[in-house]
């Protein structure tokens, strides 16, 4: 799907900030977030919707995704929650036909911050915000090492 | 946790027009919905955010998630899509401590409709609209048999 700025983003012909790449998955910031690290999770492969995409490749994505929202509680950016978000199909909302989970980090008391983010969704930095919810991700490996060890 | 409404679901002490049921999983009707058909689907185990939540029970409740985005679609209920959501945390504007998944169905040009529910949040006909889902469960398992036969 040469036409799909996300299929784009994974052949590396549009650019992105990464936060997070497998086999199967690419986790990148939103270019217009709404809070800081709001992230993207989306499948490398082109699937449209929910309706178009396979269950075992949405079982990989759902579980980063949950990776991802514990991983914004740990590291540098300290987040107290997220919002997990799909807006399946455009009758839902959806902006882009290639599957996508927004991950938006939160904090305690940014109920107002959260509200203008929806309206002004401008970039933040990019660089430490990718940096900061890495390390969250390192974090919470080293924590799973540390129980099952 | 016997002050948790969900596990008062659960349990059966509380009332729900129920939507699914299986080892792990409950889907219920939201009792305050933003559209028909409106769902939640919970982890029977009570964990309080997705922090609290075991990967593969995780895992399972995406999964089914994924399925909903799919019923809706089909069947009776005749949604153009839906928007999935996790609030997760009471940052993030979680307000029962029991991590619940949100499928809110959507149809085209319901964008008024959907700004109107988000404030009003009346209930529907709470039995069809749940009827309407389980059509569509049920019309999802055939095409899956179809399509493996
Ligand atoms: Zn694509
Ligand atoms: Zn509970």
């Amino acid at each position: 799907m040469s036409g799909c700025i996300f299929c784009r983003v994974v052949a590396g012909t549009a650019p992105s900030t990464k936060v997070y790449e497998d086999d199967v998955l690419l986790a990148f910031l939103d270019i217009r977030p709404i809070t800081r690290g709001h992230t993207l999770v989306i499948p490398k492969t082109h699937a449209t919707d929910l309706n178009d995409l396979e269950p075992a490749l949405g079982a990989r994505l759902f579980a980063f995704g949950h990776r991802l929202a514990k991983a914004v509680r740990r590291g540098d950016l300290a987040a107290d929650g997220a919002n997990l978000v799909i807006n399946d199909g455009k009758a839902a909302f959806q902006t882009v036909d290639h599957v996508h989970l927004h991950v938006v980090p939160r904090r305690s008391g940014d109920k107002l911050a959260f509200a203008r983010g929806l309206v002004m969704r401008r970039p933040y930095d990019r660089e430490s915000a990718a940096a900061a919810i890495r390390s969250g991700l390192d974090r919470l490996a080293e924590e799973e090492e540390e129980t099952s060890a």
